[in-house]
């Protein structure tokens, strides 16, 4: 692979991120927080002589292919969260590497699963960097940078690769032919509908501030809140009702939204994710509020926290209003099962998605069928069109390493002896870029009591499961870096 | 269908399964056990009526596809099941229909989850019982009827597609050229097998009756026991030694011990199935070792009860030796994971079996390999043989159906609110046919506490587990029935 290439696309994104300390520093600065403001002018300074150094590589052919874009979006994101972790790290906000890269990465990856464990003596700027890393990770650094400066579609089909291999699911969608202004699209949508959250917070009498990094957080649907009480701290149905009927909106795949723009509405209707996520959505909502009624005053309630606890889990924001660690069994079984569900592909959401659960049902009866009549042909479409071969493999292939990756991930973290309640739900909510566990993960706690080693194998999951396996599993084939590969 | 010709196979499965209750009978009689007696005698009077009505429907046609073959062993499963169900009911034994099921579908399937809370008050003629279903469950009662009583070669294929349906494992291996001669061949290694195990544990000092009703139970992997403690009972290193080894060697594939007669030892040894299977119990038997070192007085006695316990949950038999609840965290996921892999295809174990997480294995780096080289063609290969797609896509199948269940159970058991250990581990106890799980259904306790839905669930689960999936699902599927299929 062509090293010098993918450093210099490196390189380029680190500089972006220097510019995106920006507006952390100028709050930091306003609230008269001098080590912060120190923390974040000298990660800024570094950014951009380490980003310069690797733009100025001169690479030689500038041809990106599958493997290329794999190796750039698994670098880029090592690197912007290494990096980004240096603030928190600089200022004293949070004291060990360790733990700072943890914090990071659960930005970048949307999961929203915290080290802090009292949020609120945090510094602003500290506060406002993490909601800018959710925002930023949930519709993708490359992506963003191919919506502002794109220079990789001049080679082709390069910028494509790119998008691909950053976005969730499994294939995607060019919404117009030049990738960039595909990028573009979705870009404007995701800023216009951020808008929209941050609006109507403040007439709810929510604080600009919080407006902000709530909005920020929804839309990235990384549930990092600037409250120890997430959304509970909000003692008010309207906001949170707001956020959970935007987590549901952000995690749909936002093709969605540009059809709709288009008028196409008859296609939207039609859409099988979008009918599948809904339908799991709504049935989950109606099972818990049925399950945990009598938690609570009258079915609006229960209905109410269900919906949002539904959403907020099943999208993978992980915002709570409530401790459901002391909700039933059944409802807990519910949202652990969801968080492997996860949103629609396409949209900030993490999980195996929509989609695949969809190619997984087909493939099943079109299995069964070839095992009850082993000559008939049984071909699997969705939405009206042909699957390809490639993308069911596909499927397959990445349904494989997220079981070995999650067998793997719980016998390393059952190491600490926790309960089977903390290890899996730990595991599963980081592989699966969701945020809150259960039991000693729950959404009340932290992740800071973990040891190292935990604290490590959950970075690596949340890596994972946000680029879904591909990007970080081939920097570590040793074959990717051979000569003449 | 040809629902006629399917009956009549039922039929004749239900007259042998008269016989078998000769034994328990004559145990009941010799030890006085009046009620347990004519419950044995009024069960066989009427299989032997049910059985001959059946025999005595005249099919038009014979002939047998994959079909016909699994609704065949659908079909006979449910039938043996409920009416190996009935001495137990009849008797008192156990007073509700539904444990009385419960426990034959555990022996039939070689389960070995039990609602008997008092095991030493339960009569011996239906402990002999007990142990019979599991020895017969365990290699398969439609091959042992094609052993004794092949009518089907005659036409054709047909008793290919039946060992194929109630074998475990995704390929059915013919030992020789006639289906029945291998039938014949894998009942006679079984058979000889049970009997040194007899002998070795009567060496040992075990009681006769004890002896005999272990070796059935080690031998079908399906862990009940005579005693409340299981084989913590006998406190004789030799005999839980025995015990240990004889419960690895019945999960392996029969397929390798007719390749040992035939002096075949080197394919043996570069059986990949075998190398993974050891494998995977080797280092297994080690790490758990190393973790509960400190509960034990010195590193044999941990070796000892790792290796028990890895070979009883990996082969899915069940026994133990000392209660595992109490282990460390890190022991439990292990042995809650192995529930899941299991043991070999062709074996009595249970379990996704070896063979398919081979086979998962190659899929996903030959998937890896299209992902980052996607011109490039990669094909399977196992033992040195191409893997056909057909074999793949079956895998993929039941891989799916796997999951689905898991998670239907998972909700449907969760709806009793009992702690994540417990749903989790009864379900993956009996989808995997291993017999105990964790918490409230740990190796001391038994399920006879849960609900009915969730016995009922479970009951489904077990036999589905032992099928693999297919010939249970056949039955509920409204096409399978239509006229002209």
């Amino acid at each position: 692979m062509n090293l010098l290439l993918i450093l210099s696309y490196v390189g380029k994104i680190l500089r972006m991120e220097a510019l995106f300390l920006l507006p952390p520093m100028l709050i930091s600065f306003w609230h008269n927080e001098r080590a912060s403001v120190l923390a974040f002018l000298a990660t800024a300074a570094l950014l951009l002589v380490v980003g310069q150094i690797f733009v100025r590589l001169r690479p030689k052919g500038r041809s990106i292919y599958t493997r290329e874009a794999f190796a750039i979006v698994g670098l880029t994101w090592i690197a912007i969260s290494f990096f980004g972790a240096l603030p928190f790290w600089f200022s004293g906000a949070i004291p060990h590497l360790l733990d700072a890269c943890f914090e990071t990465v659960s930005g970048f990856t949307t999961t929203g699963s915290t080290i802090l464990t009292n949020i609120e003596a945090t510094p602003m700027g500290m506060l406002f960097w993490r909601s800018c890393i959710v925002w930023l990770g949930g519709m993708g650094v490359l992506v963003f940078f191919l919506a502002i400066a794109d220079k990789a579609s001049k080679q082709g089909e390069g910028s494509y690769y790119i998008v691909q291999a950053e976005s969730p699911g499994p294939t995607v969608g060019k919404l117009v032919p030049k990738m960039s202004h595909s990028a573009a699209i979705l870009y404007l949508i995701y800023i216009a509908l951020t808008l929209l959250l941050i609006l109507l917070l403040l007439l709810g009498g929510m604080p600009l501030f919080d407006s902000i990094t709530t909005a920020f957080c929804t839309a990235g649907t990384g549930g990092f809140s600037v409250r120890s009480a997430s959304l509970g701290a909000y003692d008010s149905t309207y906001l949170q009702g707001v956020v959970s009927v935007f987590m549901a909106v952000f995690g749909v795949n936002f093709n969605i939204y540009y059809l709709v723009l288009l008028g196409q509405v008859s296609k939207v209707l039609r859409n099988e994710e979008l009918r599948l996520y809904l339908g799991i959505l709504t049935a989950a909502t109606l099972a818990v509020a049925f399950n945990i009624r009598p938690l609570f005053d009258n079915i609006w309630q229960a209905l109410h926290h269900s919906l949002f606890q539904v959403s907020s889990i099943m999208t993978t924001t992980g915002f709570s209003t409530v401790d459901f660690n002391y909700w039933p069994g059944f409802s807990k079984m519910i949202l652990l099962l969801l968080m492997i569900a996860g949103g629609s592909a396409g949209s900030t959401a993490g999980g195996i998605k929509a989609v695949r659960l969809l190619l997984l049902g087909k493939s099943f009866r079109a299995g069964l069928q070839k095992a009850y009549h082993p000559r008939s042909v049984k071909v699997i479409r969705m939405d009206g069109k042909l699957v390809e071969d490639e993308v069911l493999h596909g499927v397959g292939t990445y349904m494989i390493a997220y079981c070995f990756l999650a067998v793997a991930s719980l016998a390393l973290v059952a190491l600490e002896g926790h309960s089977l309640e903390t290890t899996v739900s730990a595991v599963l909510t980081c592989l699966n870029n969701v945020g809150p566990g259960l039991d000693l993960v729950g959404p009340a706690a932290s992740f800071a009591p973990l040891s190292n080693l935990s604290k490590s194998v959950l970075i690596a999951d949340m890596l994972i499961g946000r680029l879904e396996i591909f990007p970080i599993l081939l920097l570590f084939a040793p074959t990717a870096w051979r000569r003449g590969h």
